[in-house]
């Protein structure tokens, strides 16, 4: 990979230099390798890693206890629609920098809202113009569109769930909008994350009426993409809290729920972020498993949170046991549906630098890279499989088959256990599995 | 209500003197008084509240770091079947002081079990037999009953989710004697716990698999069950973890998620215990919502966690607030239905005097009291209802009304917001819904 | 308290009318009265109740997910000493309305930062000048001051604790000028909550090296506010996580053990609030607790945290029980040292009526009276003193006081326990407790 | 290592096959050699493994929802004394066969308590000389004894901070005991955990007064061991909670706090145990270097708590990333100040063959020595340690070593600062320090 370009933005990358460490290029990738096949794939289709444009390009670091503190040269410009172009020309040189095939947006990530619904949705179609033009140029492709229904302050009660309909009817608007644009770019799919619909007192809350909202909106979302010509798959992203006190799409399990409740099942599949499973109290392969469990593992947001922090710290991958276990996973489960592996992942507050955004992603990229390597040296190479099928053999002939098959009632199960001993005592084996997955990491 | 009888195990309870506290006796109710009407309906008849068999007469103390503490009369008996009447008497008794109505079992709180399951089968049979005589003469119900299939070794990889076959038939057999027993004493209600249907790591286990074969039990059971003419509900009790890493039943949403799934939504509700709501980073008034909406809302076991632990502390009620905002959620959803409230709770490892069991239970049904009596009065006699209706108003009529009944699409509602400005900024009015709570409290 | 006023900024107050609550005004108070005397002093003296000003006046509602919502009437001029003079004067406005007595501030809450050290310094002292007058003219005090060494960039890696000596230079001007500023205005204590005093990775950081730098900038701010005619008292504020992974004052006891090692324990006492309570895992009681056992209680930041949500929520104070408990040690330990209660509490995002900022703040205050009296009811009406006295009697004469005194080495202990039997089992009676509470309550 | 030994107690060892992993012995370590050199020190002298008698060899595994479900070979003998040697031979049977070198044990792991304490002190008498011939003839050394004052019910209220004086001389007796029991057997070091020194309720909780009688319990036990000869150290180990809500030793700076309050620092320094880190929401390596600061860090207890659940899992490390992060502390801080590196963990309840506690043991100590290997890579062969100690160089001449040095005041710092302009922007490259440390993972 040729970081070093000559292109405008991220001119200087490379040109930090550390003493002592002249041997060991910390700006190139030591695992990931998009033409190495895994299990019968490169890199590259498993992975379809993008860059979200939001962390990448438009966050400068803000938090609740102070304002950015990033200096990005592709926002300097006071015309918006130039803003708006150097921005794209920004996103474009990394993702071919770092030899990445995809991006995901928000509309308004793309350009910023004008006054009025109709000056924006021009602005976002003069945006959309440039960007057909910079993928046709570059083979990049976009992985998924959103749209951001959370941050404007006419959000602060709901979106779909708002209790007052013209809010809801502004948020279908700026969606279709936002699905437009999607369209129009081949986005592969389309993201729902409903940062605001949740709410932050269940005292003033009429949940149901809310979430029957939300199901209308999300089928007519759906019904004006189709009638548009739309093939993609939508996703739901769950998260259980954060910005308010309670999402209603709380984890995976949650959201299929709804998914169902609302007939969505035929098109709607999860977008699983790792740090919003860790804020659900589980693990992100917990996450990964009960989507692929419902044919509903779509696509990866990735980052990791922080064990000892309650929000959304939305740190680079960097836990090679963590996603190593979750690669398992994802390699067992056939891998994702539709989706890809998006960084939604910011750099810290205090990282300045434009190299930190590469070395970033370089080491978020790379820990996926050895997860994979690592989780299909598991399967092919140790025992972990035959162990693990072994030890739910009981019920692939015998008695066991039949209770599988529906052929047994209680009462056959009280007279065949009547007819038993104690069953036999079988180790769990969990220390040795831990240690099989170590010993390939 | 009159503590201080003659019967055997609890007759010393009131002798404590506390000095300076003459004219206000601790062990009597302030605020429970099963005859008032409140809502149109007793206290009685709203709580149902029930004696928990397990805690209050099994329950002496043990944790992680030590073994039991209390010495409890009733246990004194080196006759297996005469120690379970020694229990049952003491439990009649303490039920009938405090003035309750219902209690609920694990098959083996009532009694030992012994070493086959035909011997135990017998054992649980000869108490039944004792209960149905000492429900006749005094009136006290079944609340429900349900199977401890995870105490037992033989349980410690799952019961119905194990994955050796002649586990998941025995904890069948051993559902069958508990539903039996149950109908056999007019139970009202039968209660799945899960405690070890999850998995203590991921790596070693087939989650798909495991929750396809829970379903198939839960239907076998309710088969089996419907065909023995029992007519009550069954309920699935929540909990997100402990003892497993992770319960498959993690909170209300999930659990209603599988009960769909397994086509058991006629027959099944949850039963919410508050100190499970709160392990699953919900509230406690959230998940009876949760439950409502789905018309789930069954039964409550109440207790109450420690915020700051990360355990099942199973402490008394004693949150005012908390339990308001709960019996808020409780009156306008109609109530319970077909459950009560359990008294799913402990009395902490040293609290060791009998009276202490008294004292717990009275601080607990208080509790409830005073809470159904300040969210009756916030329905009753605040704006709180005419403020939550009319911030919902704008899909009573107009195009909101057409929004909720189907008849827009996106494009309508694009046109609509186009030709509308900013929506009108409308508070939440969030502190206000507090202060009105706090007012009646 | 007539909240309806003439002056500008706040003068709607009270137009919204609610139905069906006529006879009950909800922006009066109903437990605060400031004149009621409960153990001795007033309620004004026990809790000297504050405004903050970042919260109530520049705080418009910003969150990670979506910028400010308020538009507050105060915030309009273009320039800035005028801004600063008409908050100053909504800050007075308010102050009084609400019939509190005093105020908090962070130095650039007062007016924007310039661009320049001496710029911004100048601006400080001519808003000082402001509200030298306004005191003065109406009685309001200042309770405490403190600087905002977190927000600007220039404090991304910490302040005192910053790696680059010029940034801690930096700071340690800009405290200066905050600690003449609050000299200038009477300001009873100072504050020191050190925002990214703490780590975002331990990977990078020398913590010892940092940590000692704190205690060197500590002093050097003692000195220079003494050697200025400093009376009162400097606070530290706990709070263990966020913005930084880490911070370094974690919780009270942390904090103690950092006053001590860098000898600071005759100038500083603690500054407690509730939501870093809780964020710490801890009891707000318990945070009272640990500080008054050291004899550094010193002021209070009241708001309460979201024990579901693992961020500084800062709402306002609603729970009567918590708050009950909290005020049992705030009147055993004799009240604060110097200190009052803080309102470190903001409306919600949504909350954006100018009426909510009186709600909340009523209902902060109601929140904090009641629990007053509560408590002193259980001190003075119920046996809880006598209880609690009891349960720690055999340290008062015999054999314990001996040890109390230090005259028993451990041979002594073995020869006394050697002529014991085992020791009576004595309940600790929790429920009693918590019962005793809740009656009062 | 040879673990397929012709003792009693483990003889099946390596008996189970596992097809298709032929070529590499699970029981074998792949990372644990003991006589490595590793910064110059062997890995045995590093981390002085131990076996915790508590876990590996009583610890069947109850929990609070079942009991043991593990059958030890050891704990046949219906004789007290013989099933105490027994236990003692399957001791240093399984420590040789691991190939370590110490052991650590609470007194009544030794041996069952007996109904007196002189009974109690005769049993131990008896093993402590079984134990001396044991380490005589195997060179296995004690790394430390302690005492269980946290099973018993007369511990229910506390130990030390018992409200009972009766307790609190009873527990000094049985800890003069184990003093003398440790002292016999030359162990390295005592530590103090105290399991119920903590309260349940702040309500019937007078925390001072318990406090300052740990305090002089300690000082008691102290001057009693020193009497007797005994050289080495004391450990306080930390824990925020469980079994009770809240432990007075809560992490390490509470603890340091403690120590310094009652003039311990000579004498104790900190036994850190991971879980119990985590629990407090630390992490391992920042409780390290809280106690590495204040030349505390003496000890290690290894495990690994579960990030998603909130007790105490004690499971065996395997986490390579947390503990890489960790022993980077450890080498930079010189190691342990007279500890070592005990397995205070134990296999899952389910985990039932007596291979699978060497499997755990195997896992455990690869993952340590696979972490020391990494940090000392990262030390020796990158860029990490220049580049932190330049991130701090500003202190090390000019101003900024003036500051050091205390040759500055506040006025001196607004002088300095009101001189410079902006200070520079530098990136805290929290990316490139997690990069640096994965590449040698």
């Amino acid at each position: 990979m040729a970081l070093l370009g000559d292109k405008e933005f991220f001119k200087g990358i490379g040109d930090i230099k550390y003493e002592g460490w002249d041997s060991d290029n910390p700006l190139a990738f030591k695992h990931y390798n998009p033409d190495q096949v895994v299990a019968g794939k490169t890199m590259r289709d498993h992975f379809k890693f993008a860059m979200a444009y939001w962390h990448t390009l438009c966050g400068t670091g803000g938090d609740p206890f102070g304002p950015g503190t990033k200096s990005f040269p592709w926002a300097t410009s006071g015309d918006t629609i130039r803003a708006a172009k150097d921005k794209a020309d920004a996103a474009f040189e990394f993702i071919t920098k770092m030899g990445f095939g995809h991006y995901c947006f928000h509309d308004y990530d793309l350009v910023d809202e004008a006054e009025t619904l109709s000056k924006s949705e021009k602005r976002i179609q003069e945006i959309v113009a440039y960007l057909q033009q910079k993928q046709k140029a570059s083979g990049v492709k976009l992985l998924w569109g959103t749209s951001n229904c959370f941050s404007h302050p006419r959000y602060m009660n709901g979106a779909a769930s708002n209790p007052n309909f013209d809010v809801v009817a502004r948020a279908g608007a700026q969606v279709k909008i936002a699905l437009d644009a999607t369209i129009a770019l081949n986005g592969e799919n389309y993201v729902f994350w409903g940062g605001r619909e949740g709410y932050m007192s269940l005292l003033n809350t009429d949940m149901k009426r809310e979430q029957d909202n939300i199901g209308r909106f999300l089928n007519m979302a759906k019904d004006y993409a189709r009638s548009q010509g739309f093939k993609g798959t939508f996703f739901v992203e769950p998260k259980p809290m954060e910005p308010t006190k309670h999402q209603y799409d709380f984890d995976a399990a949650t959201s299929i729920n709804s998914i169902r409740e609302y007939g969505l099942e035929n098109d709607f599949k999860l977008n699983i972020e790792v740090n919003h499973a860790t804020l659900a109290q589980h693990t992100f392969q917990h996450e990964l498993q009960v989507a692929a469990n419902a044919g509903m593992l779509g696509s990866i947001d990735a980052n990791r949170g922080d064990y000892q922090n309650g929000w959304d710290t939305d740190q680079f991958p960097n836990n090679t046991l963590e996603v190593a276990e979750a690669m398992l996973v994802f390699l067992k489960s056939g891998g994702l549906q539709g989706g890809g592996i998006n960084f939604d992942a910011k750099t810290r507050r205090n990282s300045t630098d434009l190299e930190d955004i590469f070395l970033a992603h370089i080491g978020g990229a790379d820990t996926f890279a050895r997860a994979l390597l690592t989780a299909d040296a598991v399967i092919q190479q140790s025992p972990y499989e035959s162990i693990l099928h072994k030890r739910y053999s009981s019920f692939d002939s015998g008695k066991g088959a039949d209770f599988v098959a529906g052929r047994l009632s209680f009462t056959d199960l009280y007279d065949y256990a009547s007819g038993q001993g104690e069953p036999e005592q079988i180790s769990g084996k969990q220390e040795l599995f831990e240690n099989i997955l170590n010993q390939y990491t």
